[in-house]
């Protein structure tokens, strides 16, 4: 029997179509294989191809080409940084400005490295390079958002396969982040509990849905997954803005390329995409939300008929999901 | 300078990218082309290889193969139709049985043909089936909604290439529907009248995102798309429930024939998703919601991003997506 489930947080409603249900084999996702070989100008010594720097880690003595990390500004950005927002009402419409920054953060000099094969060392330092644009963006007081993403992968939008997330500063909440922090509001008030809390202690009960956890994180498969191994990383401590553990980032470099490497081993290195949810600018510290890693492989290439309303099929139920990812074979 | 536009509806803000700005052959979407030759379960003469017949059209004296239209159980259901909700608890979770009817509306015995091609007799018969079967489903007091969704082409997820159009009835009201919904509702109470009302009153006097119109309906562009050539089409008159216009089908035939046209002249036979937006059935009758028909042509392979986070980038203004709909040359 197909079950339907709902969402704690936004109240969606999806089916996890256990009929129709699907072994990570049954995904034909192509893999990530990268090459190197090819002109990236993301790679080092291609530094003039790429707009002005933002921001970069180079160690002790480096020259200009031998950085560890490198933030620069997407060069075709679907926002722009100068001017000002310009709010105005077409009759019954409202519009502003394109104002914004979209920003690239290169993670590594290695074409061929990714997330998933990089050093923990080099991890830390892409978190901390999210943490440090978080920080800088924000004294904007255009920018109420700064979304952090990453498409890996050709199939999950990448159009450079050189390892790297994307940021976009943005003077609105975008509409899902918006909704999952009103009804976490909502929880809230009702009960004087963090909903993510609540959830974060179910799942330590249950452990079905538990991926893996340190002593900072937690991965877990959602209850109501929009998609086969959607997978959530959340930290264990109240934290309502993306921030380090005790101003370090290893327990998280930890989780991260762990949960990733498990998604590798059982669906055979597919494309996928991350997202951080968290907090709005103007409400960075509260008791009713936490921030969290939302990363969904690309299986599956069906999406108009979700756009348009908001309910979803998946045909892996997350009981399942995780038990596949529990079990998979990664080192370290 | 790009710019963020929100829908006055769900209040999503996208970016209009107009930097990035593409023309419609900028997209390499693959052209739509049925052959005819291979099996076909939905071809006449293969009926025993559907579940049995709910519902079809045959002319006076036809036999069983000649029918001009049939709706048959979907194979592989995602949902099943009997047994009762058993709607439960799981700790803080809420679940129900995956109770709900999955069935398939074959348009045409003719392989080859589409909205497109078809004959507007045929069409009329297609929104007649859509009708009626939301009638008849509507009796079965278990159901609070009817999605009805067409995936044109395998880019948009259909499996099979034979025309076909898709009905799911659920027990819940789909999370994009009801946010309109309850959106619209707060409108009416805040202004007396209906949001829809308003913008079509808006859009007839501006006239730049108007595509096609006739006497009862009219095709837009929404002001804020969610991607490009995303097109809207309304009845002028208020209907909150999915119904014909006088007990007749044809205007409604006409302009969504009309428009597919426009999209295959535009995007040479694009890969589409359309969803019919009704009210629930235990609100049927209403002042502020108005059904339509929401068609996404699918052009981009991105969705991860925008499923993560409600925030939609789109290169295309609706304006010039109009102008290049409203200037394509279709017969008829």
């Amino acid at each position: 029997m197909p079950e339907l489930r709902k969402d704690p947080i936004v109240g969606r409603w999806v089916i996890i179509s256990v009929e129709r249900g699907k072994r990570p084999a049954d995904f034909s996702s192509p893999s990530i294989k990268r090459k190197a070989g090819g002109f990236c100008p993301f790679c080092p010594g291609n530094e003039y191809t790429t707009p002005n720097e933002i921001m970069a880690f180079r160690p002790p003595g480096a020259g200009f080409t031998g950085w560890t990390l490198r933030v620069v500004p997407n060069k075709f950005p679907a926002l722009q940084i100068h001017g000002d927002l310009g709010k105005t009402a077409e009759g019954m419409y409202d519009r502003m400005n394109g104002i914004g920054a979209h920003e690239v953060i290169i993670e590594t000099p290695v074409h061929t490295e990714s997330l998933s094969t990089m050093s923990l060392k080099r991890i830390n330092d892409v978190l901390w390079a999210y943490y440090l644009r978080l920080q800088d963006l924000k004294r904007d007081k255009r920018f109420k958002y700064v979304l952090i993403f990453k498409n890996e992968g050709e199939a999950a939008g990448a159009t450079l396969e050189h390892s790297h997330t994307q940021l976009i500063a943005l003077p609105i909440v975008p509409a899902l982040v918006k909704e999952e922090f009103e009804s976490a509001k909502k929880y809230y008030d009702l009960k004087e509990r963090c909903i993510f809390c609540d959830i974060i202690t179910q799942e330590l009960e249950d452990g079905r849905r538990v991926i893996y956890q340190n002593e900072g994180y937690i991965a877990i498969a959602p209850f109501a997954p929009r998609a086969p191994f959607e997978t959530w990383i959340l930290p264990k401590e109240h934290q309502s803005f993306f921030q380090p553990r005790n101003n370090d980032f290893t327990g998280l470099a930890e989780i991260l390329q762990r949960t990733l490497k498990q998604l590798d081993a059982v669906l055979d290195v597919p494309p996928y995409n991350f997202i951080i949810h968290t907090s709005p600018f103007n409400e960075e510290e509260n008791e009713f939300y936490r921030w969290h890693i939302e990363i969904t492989p690309k299986l599956t290439k069906i999406a108009g008929f979700e756009w348009g309303s908001g309910f979803f099929i998946n045909s892996v139920p997350p009981e399942e999901a995780a038990r596949f990812m529990r079990e998979a074979k990664v080192d370290g």
